[in-house]
Formats: C-alpha cells, sequence, structure tokens
C-alpha cells in the first residue's frame, strides 16, 4: 500500500505525517520539538495512541532528522510513495503547488530575501529529502497559494507602482490552513460556507483572511510573513518611519530592525518575557506586562477582524484556528466580547469546551467557530492530486 | 487692538492668520504655495474678499517668509501682540502646548529624528520668527498634543518594551484639527459628541481618531507621521519586512525606503502620477492607474474607519475633515457606500453640497458630517490661554 509523507519543518521542529494514500487516512505522526536546543522532544500519535518517545543524542539540527523519520516509518510496514513539503512561500514565482525539480529549486533560491527566516532553511532541508528519498516523486506545498486571486486593490500596497513587478506585492500567508478551513466549513454550515467568512489563524505566526463567495478577498499579511497583526515574537504592521528613527537616534542597523520586529516583538516584546501565549495567561494575574501583552493582542486582534470585515463589507461568519484560537478559549471570549457591536455574540460555556467547535449563542448575527486546522491532510489530498501513481491503489 | 499672528509652515508652503485677540476674529489670512518652485502663489482673504495677489520674485525659500507677512500686516494698521507656531512633534518631551523659550527648542531639537521632515524646518522657522519679532511671546502647538491621555494598550507598540522609553510609541497627528472638530461637535448635535466619534482628517497627510466621552482612544498614525491610512505620497502602515527585502534584493538604502515611503509613494505611488486627489479624480475614467490609487484609498480607508470602530467598540458619528475629507463629496460617497453594514447610510444630496454639513441620511445609525477643519482658531484660543496680555483688551 502507498502512502504519503508529509514534512513541515520550522527552524526548531519539524512535524511529520504518514497517510495511507487510497483514503488518507493518517497512520502516524509525529512532532520533534526543541531540536538544537537542550532537550528535545518527539511526540508521536499513532494507533498506540499519543505519547513522548527519547530523541536521538545526536540530533542537533532540523537538517538531521530525516533517519529518525525512517526509523520510526520502519516500525511501520510500508512504503513511502510521495512526500509534501510546507514551503513558505511561492513568491511571484509560484501561484501553484508543484512537483519539486531542480529548476523549482533555483527557482525558491531567487526568492529567498522575501522570508530570509524560512526559505533558506526550507530549501536546504528539501535538498537533503531529495538525496535521502531519490526516487520518491516530491511537492512543494505553498502557504501562498491560497491567496493568488485576490482582487488588484488588495495585492498592491501603497508604494511605487513598480514596486509590484520587483515583487513588493501582498501575497499571505497560512494558506493551507485557510484551505482546509474552507474546505471544512460546508460540512458544518452548508451554504452558508458562501458567505462573507473570516479566517483567523492565530498561532505563534498569526493573521486572518477575509473570504466571501469561497473567494480570497483580503488578507493581513503582505509580502513577507512578518506583517499584519501582532504576533508571538513578530511585531505585524507598523509606522515605517520607525526604522528610520531607530537608525538615526539609536543605531539600530537594517539587520538589527528585522531581527527585532521578527523575534523579539510581539507578544514576547510587550510582556518583556515569552512569546508563549498559555505561559502569558498563566503570569497575567501577578505580572501587569504578561496582562497587557495579552490585552494588546485581543485588541489588535478585534481592529483586524473589523478592517478585514470591512474589505468584505460585513461578516456572516468567523472561524478561529491555529493554536491560540483552536486551544485557547479565554483568548477567544475576550475578542469577541467587546466585537458584539458587529453581531458577535459568542456562548461562554460552548466556547469552554474543547474540540471542532460552534461557539457564538443561537441568537447572533455572526456564526463564530473554533476550529482545529490540518496543513497536512491538504498537503497529503495535493499530492494525490499532482502525483499519479502506479500500483496497489 | 492686539492680534495674534498664527504660522504654519510646510516645506513648500506657509498659512498664516491674523485674529482680533478679543473676539478670535479673522482679520486677515494668506495662504503661500510652491514656494522654491516655478511659480510660487499668495492667496489673501480679508474684508475686500479672497484674491491671489503676486509674490515678491526674490522669496525662494519658507525661512524667508517673514518680511513677506508683514507687508501685507502693515497694510491693516494693527499690532502683533502674540504668535503660535504649529510644530508636529511633542514626542516624549512636550503633552501640552507651551511659550517658546530656549530650553524648549534645544528640547525640540532632541525630538528631530522622530520628524526629519518636518520637525528641523520648523525649528529653523520658529527661530527666525525669534529674531524678527524679539519681543512678542509666541507659542507652541503641537499636534501630538490632544492623544497625550491614548489609552496605554492604544500608545504602546507591539515592540521590546524598552522601546516605549526611548520614543517608540503611539503619539498621534492632526490633533489641532480633531480639538476644533470635538469642539465643534457640541453644537451640531449636543451631548451625543459624547459618544463614540471616529474623526477622519483626509488631507495630503491623513489620518483617523478614535474618541468616546471626548476622550481619545486610537487613532491610526503612531511614532511618526508617515504610519497609519494610506496618503498622498505618504505609505501608511507597512509590512516591516519590506525594507529589508528591499535592501537585500534591491540595494535600497535605509534613507532611500525613508524617503521613499514619504514622498513617493501613497496615491502618488500607486497613480504613478500625482499624490493630488482633484487631478486623480480628472483622470479616472481615462487612466486606469489612477482609478486604481483612488479605489486603494477608500478601500483602505473604510478598513481604518472599522478599526476605529473596533477600538471604540461600535461607532455613532463619523467626520471626514481635511481637504480631501471636506472638499471631495466624491471620495466621501465611496467610502461610505460600502460600510452600510456598520450603519452608516449616506445622503447623496446633502453630500453633493459644500459646506459645513451632516451627509447622513435621516434614519442612518450612524451620523455623518462633513466639516472644514480650522487648526488656526484652535490656536489662537491657545494663545489667549497661554499668554497674559496687558492693555486694550
Amino acid at each position: 500500500m502507498s502512502h504519503t509523507l508529509t514534512l513541515n519543518v520550522g527552524s526548531s521542529s519539524v512535524k511529520f505525517v504518514l497517510f495511507r494514500r487510497a483514503d488518507q487516512t493518517q497512520v502516524v505522526q509525529g512532532v520533534f520539538d526543541n531540536i538544537g536546543q537542550e532537550t528535545p522532544t518527539l511526540r508521536i500519535v499513532d494507533a498506540d495512541g499519543s505519547r513522548q518517545v527519547p530523541v536521538n543524542g545526536d540530533l542537533t539540527d532540523v537538517l538531521g532528522i530525516l533517519p529518525e523519520i525512517d526509523g520510526i516509518v520502519q516500525a511501520h510496514p510500508m512504503e513511502i510513495s510521495a512526500i509534501a513539503h510546507r514551503v513558505v512561500h511561492g513568491g511571484w514565482l509560484y501561484d501553484s503547488h508543484r512537483v519539486i525539480d531542480e529548476a523549482l529549486l533555483q527557482g525558491l533560491e531567487t526568492l529567498r530575501d522575501l522570508a530570509p527566516n524560512h526559505l533558506p532553511l526550507e530549501i536546504g532541508f528539501i535538498r537533503r529529502s531529495l538525496d535521502h528519498y531519490r526516487t520518491v516523486p516530491q511537492v512543494a506545498c505553498f502557504d501562498t497559494v491560497f491567496h493568488r486571486d485576490l482582487p488588484d486593490i488588495a495585492k498592491r500596497l501603497p508604494l511605487p507602482r513598480g514596486l509590484f513587478d520587483k515583487g513588493v506585492r501582498r501575497y499571505g500567508f497560512h494558506g493551507l490552513s485557510y484551505t482546509y478551513l474552507m474546505g471544512r466549513l460546508p460540512d458544518l454550515i452548508g451554504d452558508k460556507a458562501q458567505g462573507r467568512v473570516v479566517l483567523a489563524h492565530l498561532g505563534s505566526g498569526a493573521s486572518m483572511a477575509a473570504v466571501r463567495r469561497g473567494k480570497p478577498v483580503d488578507t493581513t499579511m503582505a509580502a513577507t510573513p512578518l506583517g499584519g497583526l501582532m504576533m508571538a515574537t513578530r511585531s505585524g504592521d507598523l509606522d515605517p518611519g520607525i526604522p528610520g528613527f531607530l537608525a538615526r537616534a539609536h543605531g539600530v542597523q537594517p539587520q538589527d530592525f528585522e531581527h527585532m520586529v521578527s523575534a523579539e516583538s510581539g507578544l514576547k516584546g510587550v510582556s518583556g518575557a515569552t512569546g508563549d501565549i498559555r505561559d502569558l495567561l498563566a503570569r497575567e494575574k501577578a505580572n501587569p506586562a504578561a496582562a497587557e501583552a495579552i490585552a494588546m493582542f485581543c485588541y489588535q486582534t478585534r481592529k483586524w477582524v473589523a478592517a478585514m470585515a470591512a474589505a468584505l463589507e460585513g461578516i456572516d461568519v468567523l472561524v478561529f484556528s491555529g493554536g491560540i484560537g483552536a486551544n485557547a478559549p479565554v483568548i477567544r471570549q475576550r475578542i469577541c466580547e467587546d466585537l458584539d457591536w458587529m453581531g458577535l455574540t459568542i456562548d461562554t460555556q460552548a466556547n469552554a469546551t474543547k474540540g471542532e467547535l460552534c461557539i457564538s449563542a443561537p441568537g447572533s448575527k455572526v456564526m463564530i467557530f473554533a476550529l482545529p486546522t490540518d496543513e497536512e491532510s491538504v498537503m497529503a489530498a495535493t499530492v494525490n492530486a499532482l502525483v499519479t501513481f502506479n500500483g496497489d491503489d
């Protein structure tokens, strides 16, 4: 039986899932975390349940992960017949998911300046994977593809016209998550999924998408994954006079500025402590800066929900997803409470439950959902659409 | 009879108004435009009406304007007993309007990095004025003062905590205009001025203020006058990854980036032609780029109105002002049309008229106004509050 392996690489984490191709069910998934840090961890979920597994002490780098994954896969008698890689940025070159070849990798190289924190690592990892699984077809699933048909008015940024052709435009991200959520909605609300939908993917990276009649209308992130709303460690959109002020008044160099808005801002910057919202929630009663960081995140998110609603000329459905959106009921509660003027009425009791949920009150003008996302199932489905298989399925 | 002279200096323009102190009426006002360019102009309004006046051919610089103004003032038998200067930025030093002395000028020097396009010119101009009118008390009226009591959640930006104390925070601008508009509203709508009010100052610089119970709650600009919504030539808020991308991929230096987002972006950048909305409206039928620039401006403005409404948890009153807001009915129409979901219903016929107007339809949930602003009357009133006079009034 043939299987698809999905690989989702971060700077210190790798998530992999093995899908049985025929019915798209998950056989095993694993998440390596804190790679290269003091205590790397691995959590595996398979037919035997969910458990922590010891990690090979030699694992110091995400690029060394493939033999580890092989070890886990070999415990399950199966053939890996295709691999899907999540790729953050398709830039101006790729507006559809693609089978990976050398030309594509060279294309990605030309885009690396758009996502210097993500793309070089992803390219390096894909090269390792091509070396390691020489005969297995591999696919790049881009987080930007979902937004490719944004209207021009949203795609264009308020900058000199010529910059559009130099690649400075709104691409948007978290597209695999948005694709999953838009695929899930009709099961939950039928034709109402064709209405004015705001998708809020709130995780350590966070963005929103405005969707009407199933078509993307706008999104909060722009040319790079640093824009839009404030995040765990990223600032989101900023007054563009700030880098110049910091350079002149405090000698902050451009590369230091980029590091700051990427790794030292957002929840971490405002709290002065951490970008992890669970930690901040645990501290907020004793720590005013932690409380301020959470309050700011909820406040900025409300402003962006309203801006996305303006893009749609109203809102019928709001979907929370991502690590925070799916798993932090108290954050959803605080975001929605002060949006009642827009017709959102949250059901506090439903919201406090875990799982895939409708969390709006019965009379709410706007339906509100909390849905765990599943980017990997979108990647596996993409493989089935792009790769022709011979054999047993 | 004593008089107050107000002075409002731009890079190529100076507006002055002479007020009779006793009753705050205007005796004469004048606007010099295109100074240092090919054809400088001067329009004067006084008891004899409004007219163009020839400009001295030697006038090549706004710093040389004071003798010109003297010439005009001498035609009216009066004494200048106080002068008010509009100053763009009070930064972290000045949260109230101040009588100018050497200490204040030295303080402003320390703020120049916050507004390098405005403050150095304004400081130089004030020094000229102190030299020229040695015995006349002079007052600095700051555009940031209106916002001084913003809640912390709005004042703080999503950046490392320590930057707040280094001056990187939300100050907000156009405060003299907002002060005037908030002073005018009770005459028009009584106690309803205490509701949730969004003030949209749309001129070549453009920003919005959210005000509830007369108190500022949020505003679109942040640390410098480059942030918030797109403007005539300024970009407004941006993805903070863009300067790094432009530097790496296209060699754009930090100072070139700042010039670009200040002078080559916004309506001018998108149209590829001009930041003047009247010119763009005249071209839009024949020129798709001009049409796109206008459409983007209206679209971005709607998104910001919604974001400001989210800050206020709803909206009762929307006020348009500034050169575009007060004088471009077609822009107001396009902004409001697609905000009906928020309870705005514009009265197309009322909107098409000129002057100080209620432009919402009778049944509109949100009241909408178009009001010319009058920053100079706020400056003249500030002088009366700060400067004690002897003599005839």
